[in-house]
């Protein structure tokens, strides 16, 4: 799946204008729209994200019309109404707890096909998959946490590459967010939203603290 | 900060290059040496990531020597030896749980120094700062491990941008690796490590599933 993407020509390929030249936006240009092609698109690029053990516990909820918007809204903290109303969609993504139940039909077809080798396939069945089956509900929320936000960054980097602008936000009422985006609440945990369109307005300017303050060096 | 980022030369620039050539190594050159200058210059392009409200609750313990590797040794699993072993250097990406303690001092500062307003030190204090003041520490380790697994993809994008290779890992014994790097179990949760170096060994190549499988469009 690389290779399409190394094949393609993005609007932005300059990693350093991508990264340091990226700003939090909380108003776009609601005439922008994007179509779900490019939508779908930036997720797949996103997806490129390693994950624990490959298990790719994220899972994505897009909200691209007036009457999704509407029904977010209702569950979301007025402070965020800006980017929500005015970016032509907004990729919720939630955090797969149950990721590692497919797990072992999708890897018996990876093998079906030829693509590892038995011992690969017995490798992967036979150490870190019970570890998962075993596991508690937080071990597994904590898992699905760090896969779904390294995505939700690689998710604002590609949003540049195509020529768009972003925010991450996760002001909204996490208790009743997932049954509002119509998923089992059982399954699927709240990470967070990122509205993407063309700027609206100036961005805000923020700074850093000196990293310095930030490292030990262990002995 | 981010001008003299911008400013700068970097080994590769190819944002298509850096995202989609990336791949999990567990094998490094140890013969390779990473300099701590340029381990706090990776760790200070990493911090331009976006976090919540700006807490930027996270730290880092850099492991490059012997003795801080021996240690951690001890409470990692020993399934991700070879990258401990054989990287110059490996950085424990740590959740600070007491970022908003020090937000009221650092604003204030910045107030003083005359770069924002009164009316914009007077909305940090009293809009979300509260909110974090009451928070209970699950809410707290929730938006720490949001912010830190964030930076954590940017630290792997700006190892290949400085020309190393990066493979990303969380096994070790969580219980007991915040006092292994001498820091207090209170305040700092384990979020991961990140080993760096140049490359030992050719890297596992892995697949994703088919992104359609993963999103819904909200009606």
């Amino acid at each position: 799946m690389r290779e399409k993407f190394l094949a393609k020509d993005y609007v932005n390929n300059d990693y350093k204008d991508i990264v340091f030249n990226r700003r939090s936006y909380r108003r776009f240009d609601p005439s922008q729209n994007i179509s779900r092609d490019e939508i779908v698109e930036m997720l797949d690029e996103a997806t490129i994200t390693p994950s624990a053990c490959n298990l790719q516990s994220w899972h994505f909820v897009v909200v691209d019309n007036e009457e999704a918007r509407n029904k977010v809204k209702a569950v979301t903290m007025p402070f965020n109404y800006p980017q929500l109303e005015t970016a032509p969609v907004t990729i919720f993504i939630l955090g797969d707890t149950h990721s590692h139940k497919v797990y072992r039909e999708v890897w018996t077809k990876v093998y079906e096909e030829g693509r590892i080798t038995k011992e690969k396939l017995d490798a992967i069945f036979n150490s870190f998959l019970p570890m998962y089956e075993k596991a508690d509900r937080d071990f597994l929320i904590k898992d699905a946490t760090l896969d779904s936000s390294m995505l939700a960054m690689q998710l604002l980097l590609v949003a540049r590459a195509h020529g768009y602008e972003a925010n991450a936000w996760a002001g909204y009422n996490s208790k009743d967010l997932v049954a509002t985006l119509n998923l089992d609440n059982e399954r699927f945990v709240p990470i967070m939203a990122i509205s993407i369109g063309k700027p609206g307005e100036e961005p805000t300017e923020s700074t850093r603290y000196d990293v310095n303050s930030k490292i030990n060096f262990l002995a």
